[in-house]
């Protein structure tokens, strides 16, 4: 777990299915959180990166490998790690680990391409300098 | 189970949590389906709603009851009810069942209001005439 | 804003709709979240209530009113009271607040009726006396 | 759009997010419902799977590709095809479209591999012949 951002989460009910366990699209919700938090902790806030840029960032691939379930009541810790950042484009590695340090284990493990798209049109466009240089720098 | 609009939806896994049945929440899930199909088989398409008349539909309040709790892979009818209609707002009376005719059993029951508000500032207007029509006939 | 527990949540990307507001029925999830970590404050753990007493709580009756919406990115502060207190049911009220002190704002107020059903019949209970205790001294 | 199995959903507000576009997550829901009512086809119930045969079918890995977004109210066509059947998983392709026929649109494309599981350890099983059976033979 080596990662320049992470975020923990609480496993709740909401999150649960009949099988017992955090239902498999529910990691994304956890990754798009700690992408979120993980922007706002680089000075980015994505309603403001559309009132002031009218650009939003949207996945445009996602691979995901599930080793191990999360149960409710589980914390989860949430992890982005960006692998490759292009014009219009970024790469990141996040991964969903539960427990803490030495006791720890991968449950899901996450490669995700987010692109720059223009708020209205939804094409790609180019992420602006400013963002870019506080994603860079973060 | 006397309605004047009735619409199936299953139950997935999605819908389900750890206890093995629907999670609270989702049944609001099922009665906006029902919500947004009634008003369809009225005429009314929500994304015209906004388009045309600058207005969304809200909810200002829901009572709900909880009779006994749907499982994976149910089938259940859920009905919609006008019980009046105001200038800027409806109450609905809706319910989920499960199973059909003799043996059906009520699961939930409804009240929810709605209010007609101005798309962009969220602030209550009235229903415009065109669209209180088409409810009213239905 | 008197409670004798909050919780806070951040609105994200997942909790909003197309109308660019937190849709209806996840406010549900935020009172669950709250609800289950006043339960967690007051020495009681959900996954072991279940394995070590064989009940689990469910909501019989939710009364919802929505005052205003909240939007992506808000923060709230949502609250736990305990009303009243039966041999095999809980009355709350739950509200969910945007902002801090002086500046916030109520957006959603919640009566929620609990009650104690054994874990596999669903059935209702008495809510065994240890954890009874532990929420009237909390 | 060639597939064995298609399986239509509409898209409701609770499926949208404030970029006025399906939320990525929710497309493994779409996903995960085409699966039940696929397998259903084949005559296999998953609530009847785990109590005759202890076991649950769980996602191991998946690889999304969003070509286009969906909004509220399209009709989209979730499709199921086998690529690889082994002894403990299954390998299929999953497609999300929009619209009919000639003017359709490929949304989301997935490759998604199953691993039959029992139900209790969560521990890789074989899957029952008699399953695999209704499954080769749809």
């Amino acid at each position: 777990m080596h990662a320049n951002f992470a975020w923990n989460v609480r496993v709740y009910y909401e999150d649960t299915d009949a099988g017992g366990i955090v239902f498999y699209a529910n990691y994304l919700n956890y990754f798009e959180r700690a992408r979120t938090e993980w922007l706002r902790a680089a000075g980015i806030n994505q309603r403001e990166l559309t009132a002031t840029h009218g650009i939003i960032f949207v996945v445009s691939r996602a691979t995901i490998e599930y080793h191990a379930p999360a149960q409710l009541d589980d914390e989860l810790t949430v992890t982005v790690v960006v692998r490759r950042m292009g014009r219009a484009s970024l790469l990141l590695e996040q991964e969903a680990w539960r427990g803490k340090e030495t006791r720890s284990a991968l449950l899901v493990r996450a490669e995700i391409k987010l692109g720059c798209v223009d708020a209205k049109s939804l094409r790609p466009c180019a992420i602006p300098d400013a963002v870019g240089l506080k994603i860079d720098t973060q």
